[in-house]
């Protein structure tokens, strides 16, 4: 079974699409977790994952939030990793990518080391920066394709000499280079109508789709365009709309709330 | 005295526009090197370090292969980086980018807790990805343009409807980018004929050139196309080339003498 079977199984048993993501920052975690930084970061993730876990099928830990505070902060990530269900994705929200000695290595620390089941990784050099995660058959690989921020527009969406948009040429590549069923693509929620573009020429590739919430995407729309009547592949992100939807000792059971209602009003769109 | 002007003051002083690349992998360790994981990795560098920084100006820690081994291997880096004397510049090859809240992590833990100089970030994501980075004004952040790997034809060198290809766009923004003048490029020296053409739109700019060596970049043609007769600011990395000359006892003599050499063979040509 490749990873897009193994991730429509895991979607259809827990009926959500929802990925909750760990952007766990010491500063905005409350007050009543204790302890040193490390401490703290763990014991806060251990708490949103209990709370969230019967609503969500997927976890991206954003690593930038753990390299932030030091050996501590990767140290906590490695004991956060211990706390997940056997019953979800553990997606490492990294954006790696070099040349492929060196990817090689980036895709060791992710899957090897950390035992993450996807990672997200960036296109801008091409094939073989991928190439070495996408040789981990079992894992699946997020490839940026179109992102929520306003940067997107930089160089995701100059027009290229036949008119396209860079980012369709990168959704086209990604599909071209799905020999091993486990690529997928990054496209963010601020970008309904371009998500709806790039589902047509990519039908069967998982799309990790992040920006609601603090981003301000559109979730109806987003649901539609990305996984509408068909049942595509997808996994809405909400990172701080959920995990900082309190700051007060009640912040777990917040979580778990803003994490359902997420769920339910996907599942009531589709 | 922004970014530029240390950099060109760290090249003079040193007479040398060598950048040694420390992508340190434990497998590659020489035997003579002793010691648990972590602490091969730190003596190896201790002494590649000792060896090196009479001719090289810079250094470049590929923060993969310390990734790759764990938290021991981020130790190993923690303790590496006491190692560098103080009149070389110490670049985190790092290539990262996100949305802008979680890039501000990623700079906050290449500048504040690793304490380097200097850092690579991926422009996909456009300005907000790197802003964070460039708000660090003495620090600098070299921007992949156009890659030395093969995969580099796969985007950067598509052409835009005005018919530049995407890395002349990438170089033209960075300029526009530099408004603390502490923005440079990382171009690969397995392209000396665009390295010049970029060289012409961005006279200013401190280009990051790997590629020599494994590689197999052409060292002559670089050195013209990147520094040439006006001594313009460029760092020529060479990273396996160097720190596994040999595999004995002598590795550390070996290295030194590798970096020797390339020094001398740069400062021939200009």
């Amino acid at each position: 079974m490749d990873f897009t079977e193994k991730l429509k199984n895991v979607i259809r048993e827990k009926g959500s699409y929802v990925c909750v993501g760990l952007d766990t920052d010491n500063k905005k975690i409350p007050e009543a977790v204790t302890g040193d930084t490390g401490e703290r970061i763990a014991a806060f993730n251990k708490s949103i994952i209990e709370a969230t876990s019967d609503y969500a099928c997927a976890y991206k830990c954003n690593i930038a939030f753990y390299e932030a505070a030091g050996i501590q902060g990767h140290e906590a990530l490695h004991e956060s990793l211990k706390f997940f269900p056997e019953d979800v994705l553990i997606i490492i929200d990294a954006k790696r990518g070099d040349i492929g000695n060196t990817s090689a290595q980036y895709a060791r620390a992710v899957f090897d080391v950390l035992g993450a089941g996807a990672v997200t990784v960036n296109p801008y050099m091409g094939y073989d920066s991928i190439a070495p995660f996408i040789e981990y058959e079992d894992k699946g690989i997020f490839v940026l394709c179109l992102t929520s921020n306003a940067g997107s527009a930089d160089f995701q969406k100059l027009s290229l000499s036949d008119g396209r948009p860079v980012y369709m040429e990168v959704a086209r590549k990604i599909t071209e280079w799905n020999t091993h069923g486990n690529m997928g693509m990054v496209v963010g929620a601020t970008h309904p109508e371009e998500l709806a573009n790039i589902r047509k020429i990519a039908p069967g590739i998982p799309i990790l789709i992040p920006g609601i919430g603090a981003q301000k995407g559109d979730l109806e729309k987003t649901v539609r365009a990305g996984i509408g009547k068909s049942r595509a592949l997808a996994l809405v992100n909400s990172s701080r709309g959920i995990i900082y939807a309190s700051s007060g000792e009640d912040f777990a059971e917040a979580a778990g709330k803003k994490c359902r209602e997420l769920r339910d009003r996907i599942n009531e769109v589709i």
